[in-house]
């Protein structure tokens, strides 16, 4: 599928909901975006489902975020449930105006929707020449440690360094694996690479599908990552005054009102951007040096980029058929 | 052992080094709270290999560090290659008067040493009401993923919330155990409690031994730690404009030119205090019900603190008798 067609298709089902023609755009094309780069799970494999939560009411396709206080190089913004990727998107691009007249800016967001593929707004940043660092709480899908039940999120964090040779963007959720990947593995009948949680008799295991039934899926490093989630949802619903995870709905599909982070930095207000670029340029080189086969943050993410340029890009036969399909909202 | 015995001490001996008296009285606190929170690997028990570096000539105790360059809310600083926890304290307290102009305020340190326990910084931060997010990088002591060879730091990273009934501190390295933790329970013949690395034939061990004899410590979370290790390098070099991980001598004893990043941001700048905490409270409260022992990150360290300030601070003899040596230094 070309890109542009993809694009399109999107925005024309968008426009049918009644979103504006400048946010429509936007909005498809973090979707189609999404799925160029190799993250369909938060690109066209998601679009039926935002648009049942647009039906529903949940998302409000006519929402526009509000600046509700400031402090100098701090805002907090009400998302009034409008949809989650453009909030995101505004929300990085306010800290990053921020960042040009101070150095570095923050966004504290509440009231949004899910943001659907979190790297998107660590390569705006990048894209801008400026560091970027957000994250976000979601429903509770993770046990903290030490309990069976799931009553953290898995709260993505999204870390973004711009380099001339490629943009270095980390986009993780706090555990091993996401809901979504658990669900592919077992699909497949594969094992998962490494322990991803628990199963029925307690013990860790690389089981897809023993985790799924289990629903304990483990945080990265156990208790550290059950820590460092938690911290990241204080963080958000403490500055954007929005949910913290405990009070957000537990269905994937009514799940709302969440709170967001974004953080911009500009390097080049404290140093010529060449000077950045030579300490990024000579870590990453270094960490390509030896043995073994390493990869940096968004390196796979480039090739599948460009391949998926080239050859366009990977889409699921059913879902473009629904999505494509007349009164799909 | 008296806090108060254990801190006069030790700064009675930072004074025989020629540090300023009011330095010495902070280095010594910062030394000994360590000791009394439990994390005495970054407290007296890391005392004489400080005095050791101080010796060599590689931290020098009169160094200030100096303000080389700002924006606004940003600013760069260079720790002269001063004592570690001295430089941190006082890049973080910088950061806290820029948050409180700002909402937010950021200082990168360049040319510092090991900050010794990270932790202090976030209560620092926390005590003075605010929220404090800090890390720091390290000499290479953990392969990257897809690699045997370590080529990474484990760059610790701090993020405090502000609570009234005890802050909310997490203190974590970007490593699974920290090479002390190993060298402990390979010490006591323990089996760690998760996979801590590889052992000599490339399979994942709880054996911690094996994994001191390979040095290949696993990030948390595998590719996960590995990736989130990187970008705290590639921040703290390029906003500090100081070294990254791979120019940092691999030797702990001359491990020195370090980079951090000190953030801080005033809550109380967007909203009155009560309502944050009542955010964060309701969090934590929601963490600790329902089942299992679910603990919250520094729940324990005031426990040990409180302990400590009761029935004393534990000291290692050995190590006590070795700092109280005249003429240690």
């Amino acid at each position: 599928m070309p890109f542009d067609e993809l694009h399109d298709t999107l925005r024309r089902v968008l426009l049918t909901t009644g979103m504006a023609r400048d946010r429509a755009d936007l909005c498809a094309r973090l979707f189609a975006e999404a799925s160029r780069d190799g993250v369909a799970s938060h690109g066209l494999n998601r679009f039926p489902r935002f648009l049942r939560m647009i039906g529903r009411g949940i998302v409000d396709v006519h929402a526009v975020a509000a600046k509700t206080a400031s402090a100098g190089a701090l805002e907090r913004w009400d998302g009034r449930q409008g949809p989650g990727n453009l909030n995101a998107h505004a929300s990085m691009a306010r800290a990053i105006e921020l960042a040009r007249g101070h150095g570095i800016g923050c966004v504290a967001l509440s009231n949004t929707n899910h943001w659907m593929r979190g790297g998107a707004y660590g390569w705006q940043a990048a894209e801008g020449g400026l560091i970027g660092i957000c994250w976000t709480n979601t429903l509770a899908n993770v046990p903290p440690w030490g309990s069976t039940e799931p009553r953290i999120g898995n709260n993505p964090l999204v870390i973004a360094v711009p380099r001339g040779d490629g943009h270095v963007v980390l986009d993780m959720a706090m555990s091993q694996f996401s809901v979504g990947a658990l669900t592919s593995y077992a699909a497949r009948g594969e094992a998962l690479p490494v322990d991803g949680g628990y199963d029925a008799a307690g013990s860790l295991t690389r089981d897809a599908a023993a985790i799924e039934a289990t629903g304990r899926l483990l945080p990265i490093g156990f208790w550290k990552g059950s820590g460092l989630s938690l911290m990241l949802d204080l963080l958000a619903a403490a500055l954007s005054g929005g949910r913290a995870t405990h009070e957000i709905a537990a269905d994937p599909e009514l799940e709302t009102a969440l709170s967001q982070v974004f953080i911009a930095i500009d390097p080049s207000s404290l140093s010529p951007q060449a000077g950045t670029e030579r300490v990024i340029d000579a870590a990453i080189a270094h960490l390509h040096a030896g043995d073994g086969n390493v990869r940096h943050p968004a390196q796979r993410t480039l090739e599948t980029r460009e391949r998926s340029l080239r050859e366009g890009v990977p889409v699921d036969a059913a879902i473009w058929a629904e999505v494509k399909a007349p009164g799909v909202t």
